[in-house]
């Protein structure tokens, strides 16, 4: 397997923009992260782009990577088009990773792309698409993570004001970071009396709706040379598992899954938990964080809700988490989120984080998860980078 | 970039299931491919599903890899959901075969589902789904491919006769394929007198409307020593581009993408038109057939209507082309043809074609075309295979 760099990365704004398509959000991503890598489009050998909900054989939005691909000027290349609910946009990195470690093509481009504002065709806004049963039953997404909380409240003694310090960290590195959706600062009395949803959960505790697009270019060592670019970044490891999120069989206070899947990419990068200096977590909703948090080793089992209490996650602190917001500030287009995560990272790396620079960062590590918790199966990845060079 | 190897491959029976759903038709091929490989659920490592409509977040179907995965017993692997129109299950071949020639796992799952015969929910026939703007104004699928036969016969003198020879040599193939949804023989006649559905093309020179699965095992070296198999098929190469089928601009009787797509695909695997023995090429339309002999360089431009007629392509001449059915005959549920191809294509090299064998068949080729050519954009992937070891 060959050595991989990120070179380049971009992304437009997370909001919403519903007269804005999915070509034209990607078109923006891209064209950033090509001027980043000082590339053209023809320099692009192959493609992959993860989207969740653009596959309907709607038009042109069912071939979303070639549209987009069409509207930035890259022709001729092989494109993949990715669907793994949340994780679509990791995925599709992680697509783009191998072309690249197999030896198959030099420079890969990964696109992340999603419109939550509008429903394709019907106008309407999309809450919890397609959960047809679950979500008549009243078991959405904040209803699953809601329950969650109540178990780790009642078995680790978690306390709702630690459950919601993880909005108001998340959205305290927001207001620094100029794309994210949502950047007003807000105080944990803010959150605990923001409207209901499903108690524990008030509504500071879950991410937005919002439509957005992130891209990220992937080089060898060889790509790079005839290039002429010097790679920054190494691409430790983008790893990912499936597993079966099966409510009845489990402990609902841990993902197994996030378990297994840290577990690995950390023995195949040979860099754990400890070495990390920044990491991207997925926080669709408050009390994921803290489960995260336990699940990918920052702290042990139980003791998450203290760690972000703690402040050694927010910015300064030991482990910085979500420097740019977050799903829950920085917005979560389904798609879009894991290559956006690539970009929070990198400006990290670079030391071109702004306002919300962890000094001197070296390491880096992104989770995310995807996929509907009450449907047995889910998608769970792992990125690790690394500073590379001098 | 490692050698790959084909070990097992199975496939559903094509037709109209209306009352099955993808993860059982799926679970099928998977089963039987697993058989054909000697092995179990749990020594698979990864699994690529290619579906064309099964995107949308529609419940389970949304990760339509996952719920085969876990009606065939598979846990916990990485999971790619693959699209791209009718060479879905092709790319997710490719990708299955770029996870292993990677290094990043050692034994991969390809499998490719698709249900035509009810719309999700709608309970309505699938029909030419999603072209919203070009069905209205009658441009569809049949309708380009009209097109394109009409200029074929004005710029190279093709026959209508040679363009139904393309129906009658592939119905023929079927009829000793248990596995193809129409088998009944029938004449030259028989098609030329069918019900028109755009001129010159009749009802018997369009493929219909079915649904199926197909699965392949693909391993590394190092996977089959540990599993105990020894390979008997090496996957030379699995090769894929997009380009833009831009119908203003081009010569309506060619596929420039195929040919650049079979050229690259001859080069790297250093074999030629002349070393194959048997084919299986995309044959949603008769015309079409005509057309990609010539793009993959088994003919000279223009003379794909006088190679059909010749019965070079047919059992028992030179080189058989679709000897399965075909997606005429075989049926062509989108995503499900790309690894079916595959199937048809591994049963001829290990000479367990039953009365549609190629004698002695030792290099193979499938090609298939994915994309609405009135979006300006498509894949086409080409696949070789050849038979390896004693």
């Amino acid at each position: 397997m060959r050595d991989t760099f990120l070179v380049g990365v971009g992304m437009t704004p997370f909001g919403k923009f519903p007269e804005t398509d999915l070509g034209s959000l990607g078109r923006g991503a891209v064209l950033e992260a090509l001027a980043d890598a000082g590339l053209g489009p023809r320099d692009i050998e192959v493609l992959a782009c993860g989207s969740a909900r653009s596959g309907t054989l709607q038009s042109r939005e069912s071939g979303v990577g070639q549209l987009i691909g069409w509207e930035a000027g890259i022709e001729g290349v092989p494109v993949y088009n990715e669907k793994a609910f949340c994780a679509s946009g990791a995925m599709a990195f992680n697509i783009a990773t191998m072309a690249v470690s197999s030896g198959t093509h030099d420079v890969a481009l990964a696109i992340g792309v999603e419109k939550m504002s509008q429903r394709n065709g019907t106008g309407r806004p999309l809450t919890s698409d397609g959960m047809a049963f679950q979500s008549e039953a009243g078991y959405t997404p904040p209803a699953y993570y809601a329950i969650a909380a109540r178990r780790h409240m009642e078995v680790y003694g978690t306390t709702r004001e630690q459950i919601a310090a993880v909005a108001v960290k998340n959205r305290t590195a927001a207001a620094d970071n100029p794309r994210a959706q949502y950047r007003d600062p807000y105080t944990l009395d803010d959150v605990l009396s923001s409207r209901p949803v499903v108690w524990p959960l008030n509504l500071l505790d879950c991410c937005p709706t919002g439509d957005g697009a992130a891209a990220a270019i992937i080089v060898s060592e060889a790509g790079a040379e005839r290039l002429g670019i010097e790679p920054k970044i190494k691409i430790e490891v983008s790893s990912a598992g499936t597993g079966y999120y099966r409510t009845q069989d489990r402990d609902m206070t841990s993902f197994g899954l996030d378990r297994v899947t840290s577990q690995r990419a950390y023995e195949k990068a040979g860099i754990g938990p400890d070495d990390l200096d920044v990491a991207e977590v997925h926080d669709s909703f408050t009390i994921g964080e803290i489960i995260h948090y336990e699940d990918l080793g920052f702290c042990e089992p139980g003791s998450g809700g203290k760690l972000v209490e703690s402040g050694e996650t927010a910015l300064g602190g030991r482990l910085p988490v979500n420097t740019g917001g977050g799903l829950l500030n920085r917005g979560h287009p389904l798609g879009a989120t894991g290559v956006a995560q690539i970009v929070e990272l990198a400006d990290q790396l670079l030391g071109r984080a702004g306002a919300r620079q962890v000094l001197g960062a070296k390491t880096a590590l992104a989770h995310i998860s995807g996929g509907f918790h009450e449907d047995d199966f889910a998608t769970s990845c792992i990125t690790i980078l690394t500073k590379y060079g001098r």
